[in-house]
C-alpha cells in the first residue's frame, strides 16, 4: 500500500509542513520506501518531482522540505510496490495532458482487472495498475469530451469514473488539473481544513510544531488530505468510504456519494 | 533566446559538470534569466526540474548541481523569453507521452506563424512557439505513425518534421524519448565526445576543473551537445547548420542534411 497528501488552498501556501510528515512515512515511522513524489500546481504549470529512493533518506526529500514552493494544488505520494517494480516510471504521481491543462494523479490500493482495459489515447509508461487506471480515466473523459466541459458537468463525471474504479477493488486516488481536486476514498481518507482563528499543530511524525497564525493571512483558508491523520492537534475527518470529494480554494465543496 | 545542452551516455552519467556551466549562464555569465529546466532519463522514467527562477540565483540549480543524478539521456535549458511570459508552464523542456514513452523537448529561437499551425491530439499548456511546435510534431508523428516505427523509419521521419520547422525561424532544439537524442541546428549548436584517454576539462563559465579519468572507464563514452562550448580545453565541433544529428549511447550516429 502506499500513502497520499493533498493540499488545495485559496492563496499560494507553502505545503512543506505536511510533506515533512509523509516523508518520514517512506522509510522511518512507515515502510513505504519505493519512492514518492510531489507534483505543485502554480497556476497553468505543474512542477512534479519524483525520486525512487525513500523519501525518508532523500537527499531530494530533504531539500524539498527545505525549499518553499507556494501553491495552490499540490499531490504527494510514498510508495510501497505492489504492481511494477521499483523504477522511476512507476514513481505516482503520473502526468498527462488534457484539454492543455497538465493533469496529475496518485493512487493507494489495487485495481483487479484494470490492465484489460482496452486504451485509446494514453499509454502507460511504467507498469503500474494505477498508472493504467490514469490512462484508461483521461481516455474516457476525452472520448465524453473532445472538449473541456463546465466544471459542474465535468465534476459529475469524474465522481461516476472514480465510482466505477472503486468498483475493481481499493481506490484512494488523488486527481488534479490544477484548477480543482478531487479524491475518491474507497477505504482510507481523511482531511483538516485550516481556517481563521489559526492554531498551532504538532506532526504525528516528527518532532515538528507550526503555528499557523504566524503563517498566515484571515482570509486564508487550506484543506489537507492525506492516507491517516498527519497532525495530533487538530481534528481529522475521516472520508465516507466510496465518495468523491471535490475542493477547490481551499474549501471542500462538494461530496459526491 | 535560450542556451541548450544534452547529454547521451552509454553508462548512466553524472551531468552536474555541464550543468553548472549552464545554470551559470542564467544570469551570471549570461542573461537567460527567465527560468530553467533539465530533464533525465533513467530506463524508461524521466524526471524534469523547472523552475521559472533565473538558474544562476537559484537554490534549486544550486541544490541539482550538487546533486548527482545519473542518466544515460539529459536535456536542459536556460531562457530568454521572447514569445510567452515568464511562467512556469513557459518553462523548457516540455514533456508528454507518445506510444508509451516519456518525450521531452527544448528549443532555443522563433518560428514564424507555427501557431497558426492546428493542433489535433496534443494541446499547449502554456504560450510559447516552443511547446505549439512540439505539440504539432508529436501530433505529426501521431499521425504518422500509430504505432512506433522501428528506429530508422523514427530518425528519418523526425529528421523531416525538424527540417520543416527550420524553414520557419530558427529552430535549435533537442528532443528525446529516453532512446535516442535528437538534435537540430538551425544557427547555433556544437558539441564535445568524450571517450578514452580521458583527459581534463574546465569549465568556461566558472572556476571549476573535472579530470574525467578519474570518473570513467575506459568503454564509457559521451557526448555532450551545447548551444556554445562549455569548456576551454576541449575540442567542441560546430554543428553544421541546417542539419539533425542523432545520438544514441553517447555517439553521434548519424547526422541527416
Amino acid at each position: 500500500m502506499c500513502e497520499l497528501l493533498a493540499m488545495s488552498a485559496n492563496v499560494p501556501t507553502d505545503v512543506r509542513f505536511s510533506f515533512a510528515a509523509l516523508s518520514q512515512r517512506g522509510g522511518a515511522t512507515g515502510a513505504h520506501t519505493d519512492g514518492w513524489g510531489i507534483s505543485f500546481y502554480e497556476q497553468k504549470g505543474c512542477r512534479s518531482i519524483h525520486d525512487p529512493n525513500p523519501s525518508a533518506h532523500s537527499e531530494l526529500a530533504r531539500f524539498i522540505k527545505s525549499y518553499p514552493i507556494k501553491s495552490l494544488i499540490v499531490i504527494a505520494h510514498v510508495r510501497k510496490a505492489n504492481r511494477g517494480r521499483i523504477a522511476l516510471e512507476n514513481t505516482h504521481p503520473f502526468s498527462r495532458e488534457l484539454w492543455g491543462s497538465a493533469w496529475s494523479f496518485a493512487h493507494n490500493g489495487q485495481l483487479k482487472g484494470i490492465k484489460k482495459r482496452p486504451l485509446t489515447f494514453y499509454s502507460p509508461i511504467g507498469t503500474t495498475d494505477s498508472e493504467h487506471a490514469f490512462c484508461w480515466l483521461l481516455d474516457r473523459l476525452r472520448t465524453q469530451f473532445p472538449k473541456r466541459p463546465s466544471d459542474p458537468v465535468l465534476a459529475r463525471a469524474i465522481a461516476e469514473l472514480f465510482a466505477e474504479l472503486r468498483r475493481l477493488g481499493v481506490f484512494n486516488a488523488l486527481l488534479s488539473d490544477g484548477r480543482a481536486l478531487y479524491a475518491s476514498c474507497s477505504t482510507k481518507l481523511c482531511y483538516v481544513e485550516r481556517r481563521a482563528p489559526f492554531g498551532q499543530a504538532s506532526l504525528i511524525d516528527e518532532d515538528m510544531e507550526v503555528d499557523f497564525a504566524q503563517e498566515t493571512t484571515p482570509d486564508d483558508r487550506v484543506v489537507i488530505l492525506a492516507s491517516t491523520p498527519l497532525t495530533r492537534n487538530e481534528t481529522w475527518t475521516p472520508v465516507e468510504p466510496q465518495t468523491t470529494l471535490l475542493a477547490r480554494n481551499g474549501n471542500i465543496v462538494k461530496t459526491f456519494r
